[in-house]
């Protein structure tokens, strides 16, 4: 299809990759640099007129660069006449900033989709939104695919006996159940409590997991402090064997330490957000969401629904 | 007036407080941190509620930082109920990316425009756009101020004799003519012409130059190739010292090195961009335009026109 075109910005380039060859499409040429001041310089180095065309961006660290390069190079195809602007966002960004926790906070997540409409996007693909509720902050459509197929389908092939599912928290308990169905397990839930202000947290298990395999599973991954602190109560009281697993590295400051010197046996992540050098350790496996995403793309260019691919 | 309040963000901070020195005005409370993961965090730390807010901040380098910083912001005091919100951009980043100079590439001032509106941005107050026309990107009031007053009331101190002002482009003219009346001196004009593809240019003086005092003037000195062939232009055709001088110190690349070496006397700049430590050598001067901001606000907030401030 002549129609169809991919482009990738500086974010995630394997993945962007991985994404075209699952279509066997080439890739876009663009140029994507700084100008000696640091200001973004995009060209689009091929005709794109009339064309359908999917930008491959996640918006992780540096979160900035990474937004405004999307925003400047969707400005860009606007201008040079691209019939739809499509733009796959494997992690999208500032979403932990989806609501006012205290007051005169900003609402960046939804700041950033008013952002990327006012471009000139026209629809969004992404994949496992920190809250579902982001999807209603756009006005035009937005295909959210889901990791937990992906994670499942590794674990499953592990041949683990005697799983238990754990949901660090009570906002993901909905995602362990859904991990929990594929593999036929039971679930745990961390319930952390603070007794009273200024007295530490307790953390209380409610399921049973004495003996048994406990794979954490949680969406995003950052400084990692919750999710070592689930494996090590998770040992402590009686668990054989911790693993982890969540769709986004995100992976900042002290994660990495506190990664190798937990209790997490495995830690399995997908490559929406990719590994820099010092964070491919041996504890962590990353899958590939790039067939998972190209397959979104070819769908949504065939006006299918993209729900079939993980249901 | 209880109603009026500045916050400042990162990018000028220096800045920003002699402008609530000049309006005898405490500076809003706000943090502007970083979560770990390097995403922008946000805080007002006073009610601000039907208040008229002023935000200082410059989208000089890094700009894309600079712009989210002030996107979310802008986001935070709309979300808290602000009157107007004022953005004050004595640099407004992105400025030369004012059309397209070849096919398929972005117009980002303009994106930068819709950007700041979509936020929720009711007015800009900047100096010295690269473009004139950048006013019109906006559907908000703009109100554009002017450096010229500034770097000619500094040359006219140093009492220099037999002096010409010299445009290093076409595009200058304006400037060096605005600031030869106000100086009563000849303009020259530096005339580049490439007489065919792949020979390199020309440097032809339009003007009068023997034995004059020679100050150059631009609206943004970057990695200072212009200005430090012009000045060197200038000495080889008779001139007798070269000055130069500019609203907008981006000062990238090999800027400091070339003028360090070049034939400038003194290099004569604002502080709409703040000069980092290896960017204070002894040829720069630095005037503030604090002052003229701080008053700007004042007009502004007073519905005065600003244009009385450099007429
Ligand atoms: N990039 C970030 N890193 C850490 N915390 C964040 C970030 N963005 C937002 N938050 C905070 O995370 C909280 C929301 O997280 P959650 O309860 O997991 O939805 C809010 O209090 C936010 O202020
Ligand atoms: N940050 C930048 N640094 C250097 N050149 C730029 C920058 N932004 C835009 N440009 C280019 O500068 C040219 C416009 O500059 P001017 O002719 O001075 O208005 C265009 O060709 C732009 O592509």
């Amino acid at each position: 299809d002549d129609n169809l075109k991919v482009f990738t910005l500086n974010s995630n380039k394997d993945l962007a990759h991985e994404i075209t060859d699952h279509i066997g499409l080439e890739m876009g040429k663009t140029s994507v640099d700084r100008f000696s001041d640091g200001e973004v310089q995009i060209n689009i180095e091929e005709s794109i007129r009339g064309c359908d065309i999917y930008v491959i961006q996640s918006t992780c660290q540096p979160a900035n660069e990474h937004i405004m390069e999307l925003l400047i190079m969707i400005d860009a195809l606007k201008r040079a006449s691209a019939n739809t602007i499509n733009v796959v966002i494997p992690y999208y960004g500032y979403a932990r900033q989806d609501r006012k926790a205290r007051s005169r906070e900003p609402i960046t997540a939804k700041l950033v989709a008013n952002l990327l409409e006012t471009a000139g996007a026209t629809r969004v693909i992404t994949l496992d939104l920190h809250a579902t509720q982001i999807q209603g902050f756009f006005d035009i459509p937005v295909d959210q695919l889901v990791g937990v197929p992906i994670l499942a389908d590794y674990f499953q092939e592990k041949n683990l006996q005697d799983i238990v599912i754990v949901s660090p928290d009570h906002g993901g308990v909905v995602r362990a159940r859904k991990m929990a169905d594929r593999l036929k397990a039971p679930i745990a839930i961390i319930d952390k409590r603070r007794p009273k202000p200024n007295v530490s947290e307790v953390m209380n298990i409610v399921g049973n997991i004495e003996g048994k395999t406990a794979i954490i599973i949680d969406d995003i991954i950052d400084t990692a402090g919750t999710v070592t602190l689930a494996a090590n109560a998770m040992v402590e009281n009686g668990a054989k064997e911790v693993y982890a697993c969540c769709t986004h590295p995100v992976l900042s400051g002290p994660a990495i330490e506190r990664i190798q010197h937990s209790k997490i046996k495995e830690l399995v992540v997908t490559n929406s957000i990719p590994l820099s050098e010092e964070k491919k350790i041996d504890k962590i496996t990353q899958l590939s969401v790039g067939p998972l995403l190209g397959k979104a793309i070819i769908h949504v260019h065939e006006q299918r629904s993209v729900s079939e691919l993980f249901n």
